[in-house]
């Protein structure tokens, strides 16, 4: 009973076999193996973006920082949500890669951007000439740090208006097959037809070992990515092993796959957790991530029996037993039904 | 006959088995793995060094620059040999993990650095108050950039000369187990017996996928080094396959089996070598790297046949076939008798 | 009538002949003159800090900015209010200058930021582990940037919560004397005895040509300052003509008259405003700062007859003669009677 | 008898004047004030260079740095010599502004860059793709620091080496002046006329009381320098006084005749010094600055009678009175015949 996070569960066999595969002999380094050469042919055939420069590193702080420190100059402001993972979760990684730039928070509900917040966070910057910081890339997170999944539409209102600015855009996938099983629409639609220009694209939390790429569709942005990647310590001399992993990741939709069975628990898991007396939501689940909330009796006896997750509020231990406390669960992957079943029957007692 | 490095060879098959054997259910994220509480019990017991801070890194690079910057300022030069990889082969990476130190080069034979060029170099330093920089860390690489190796009175009478200024000092350990083998003495012999305080202790280029461990031996300089590493996008999420490398790396002696193989193997094809005409050494050969020179006819008829090595001068096309041309040759664990001597018989011709 | 603002007003001439008379012969270069040292002990005297470590820089970004980054790490994050200088008016400088630490915004009233803001600022951080920015420096404006003036009790429960945290105090003194008339207490009452650790003394928009002191009240930061400033390139050679301005600045108490008269001219005017019909505040004046709101027609007439200042919101053109536009009015030490008497005048109509 | 530097001897009465002259009630700040015009239309004029991008800031430094940090990338390196300002007493202040560029010394005679030496070290960069810095601007010294002078045809030919690289030219002109007294040249000659792209032109060692102008001959980096000038806290609000000094500077040519004083004065004391028993010279005198070695005995007659100058090697106590200590000394505009006079026979005894 293991929902603390999607970055810790196991990683699929055919990721594995396919690391095995991949060690027979010499292979050139720094990501010259002709193992990449494939996972960026299938990366632009997937994206339907035949010039898109395709970069594999071995962190999503590392995708998001990169891309970021390459869109942005270091007197800009980053525009994103106050609970995105670039602000909160990665200890200033994008000041640092960025040599300085800031970041504006974006009011939000449900920790997606809305269009007249971002409209407004626009217009409130460079309106003091070289005092304030510059307009710099809009970054937004889908499936978003709070378990809700941007509509293409929402997502091409969002950067309608940056480009309405001149803006790039960026899009933190950390789940980003989770959010495509969720919207039911192509890589592409969710990216660049929607207006997109680099993403970071997760594949750590979706069964894999470590192992993101970053896609940028216009291809210009390439040269300085390659030095800041190196610069930043992620060009890793034995790629084939990152290569591996994503060739066999996009495989026979390997990826969509093990995105279905992630959000396919994580909805057995709301059902289950919306029939219980006394459990609230604070987010509609629509991927993988689930905020609830239900009687410290139930926290009690879950983690009495070995449940691991996160409590978002409240303490564990306290008086009054039929207090609701909220909690983060994740499903990934290999989210069994069994196990589902069982953490449930222990909230209801 | 692939001689160009030892970062593209392959990973060594109880390296593989122990990733396998790591990918059960779930474990605790960010270095909170059971797996690396094993590594840090290992590693502290190889070193002899009880409070040792331990991390792992996926890349050299991240060791190395991580290191320099939890342990320089932004207004110190740090003092390296001129053909240090920290200087010469990552992109400026310890300037910007270090917020813009400067990088001092000491003359040096052999790539290594002398005690008197650096206490000249040293003295040269801080002779103007706040105007220029000020003396920070001294940097070493063990097996040097031209496969030369330290003695420990070398090494004493450098970190010596370091701590008479107060100033730390930094192993580049990229082929640590390969010195070790040559030099023929313990791990804490090496490091903090001989003065050494941080050490990047290299394992991908001797049968790893991707793994260095960074070691401090005061423990002061613990959690900055976890905020930089965190901020340096180099903390992943699925620590235990990088600990699970490490674990195995370090099991059985496997880190010295491979270093011995590596070395054999290199001593084999340094032998033969000697034994071929006008073959010429620019440095003795005391580890796994060869800087050797020998006539371009041998180049031609190495590189016909498939063999890959770096040519550090002079260019394969030519008019004459008896021009003698350097090249550097690299061994590592997988290196085979059958491979060096074919590589031997085509340079004879 | 130029009310704009007070960084661009005329140099007092006290100050002018001070420059004149330091323009003797030669002066040991980068702070080594004999002025400067009578700098350093007429402000240790004057804030009763006889250990301060003193600088002197020549613009307020430098100010702050080499301050905070010798009291922040780049991975913390630095708390402010959302109108701070710091965050809205200096183009990223504490970003760069820390090396790219942030900027948490402490919800606030009127500019200032409350105790209970500031709570849960703080216990927002640190939250995460390495993941989060750590918990770096408070740092308050006194004069706001919206003219109010926080008390020492307001100063007191900040410095209260900050050093609960272990965080240490900065403050924005850019208008230091105009804030000192207003409250009618010492310099050290203002700083440290309330708990400020560091302070940015302003002068240049009180009658300076172009000097601000830094001041640490514990001298263990003085080394460090002194590396980042010269490294910032704010260490002037001709260190005495900083020095010559600032000790003229404070003898005779020409501080205090500047600041007197700057909050005398805006008392004035303030007490014009609100006997004019239609004029409203949008904070209550409490040093040389007024935001308040007239009629378009208001506007129309004194800017027509040449007043110069700041609209804050609305448009100068627009149909409704009536609608009523707020303003930013400052006050410097030079603004006359005279002129402020004819704005009114021209207000009314 | 003060010879330390140039940078710490009196303003001259005309900037003096300046300065009270432009002290006449309010004016635009932040370099939007009518004398920043002139300014700007003066360089630009005096530098046939129309469309100039014109800045002032108020130390070398500051100029050098914000130069550099405009022309070079963080991955790239800069190449320069091994006693350029920009490398010895900056304090790593282009690696602070450029984000972490390196800095490459290229070999010099004389402390010039010599043109094979430049075209080496070039071609020792970018030969190991990302792994290595890439090529970065070319800065060159005039007057050196040690005191020679680039003639045109030298900087002609350093920077069409650079150029047949595609790399941009800084010209550090801490003493711009001095060096065209002693070519006799044009400014536009001795930069963009040789291929200079952008210019620290210093005056502050020349008569001013702090100011140098930042020039980029191509307006393309103007935007870019001002955002970075802000967010190095280099914006004066009260910029009219830099541009009254520079003004007051330029009018009269007032820069030539401070420069030919400067050199004159000089020429008189190398002169002296040849005519007296035991004087040898480190490097040929060009313009103001002298290395030059007479005996210790000679030293302590000076040094007794108050003269101030730095020693460049040897110390001032000592048993042999008649051993050769190397001195550094430097003339500025206000250096009287007198004092050298007395200077030159304290040396003789």
């Amino acid at each position: 009973m293991f929902f603390a996070s999607d970055n810790t569960g196991p990683v699929h066999p055919k990721i594995m076999q396919a690391l095995a595969d991949a060690n027979t002999g010499y292979a050139m380094p720094y990501g010259a193996d002709p193992i990449m050469e494939q996972v960026t042919t299938r990366i632009r055939d997937l994206f339907e973006s035949p010039d898109a420069a395709v970069y594999l590193v071995s962190t999503g702080t590392a995708a998001n920082s990169l891309i970021l420190a390459t869109l942005a100059n270091p007197y800009d402001t980053i525009f994103c949500s106050p609970v995105a993972h670039i602000h909160e979760d990665e200890c200033n990684a994008p000041e640092f890669f960025s040599g300085g730039a800031k970041l504006t928070l974006v009011g939000s509900d449900n920790a997606k951007i809305g269009p007249k917040q971002l409209k407004t966070a626009i217009e409130g910057e460079e309106t003091r000439g070289v005092h304030g910081p510059q307009r710099g890339p809009v970054s937004i997170t889908i499936v978003t740090e709070r378990g809700t999944v941007y509509t293409l539409a929402e997502i091409q209102a969002i950067t309608k208006i940056a480009k309405s600015y001149g803006l790039s855009t960026h899009l933190d996938g950390a789940r980003f097959a989770n959010a495509i099983v969720t919207l039911g629409c192509t890589p592409a639609e969710m990216t660049w037809k929607s207006g997109i220009d680099a993403v970071s694209f997760g594949c750590t939390k979706n069964g894999c070992m470590g192992v993101e790429a970053v896609i940028f569709f216009d291809p210009k942005h390439a040269w300085e990515f390659e030095l800041r990647r190196k610069r930043g310590a992620h060009l890793p001399s034995k790629n084939r092993f990152l290569a591996a992993q994503m060739l066999a990741y996009l495989a026979d939709d390997l990826w969509l796959e093990n995105a279905r069975a992630a959000n396919a628990a994580t909805a057995r898991l709301t059902r289950g957790l919306k029939q219980t007396q006394n459990t609230s939501f604070m987010f509609e689940p629509e991927a993988n991530i689930i905020f609830g909330g239900w009687s410290r009796a139930g926290h009690q006896r879950l983690q009495g029996a070995g449940a691991q997750y996160y409590l978002w509020d409240g303490a564990l231990d306290g008086d009054d037993p039929t207090e609701v406390l909220n909690a983060r669960l994740v499903c990934d992957w290999s989210a069994s039904d069994e196990n589902i079943d069982r953490f449930l029957a222990l909230i209801k007692g």
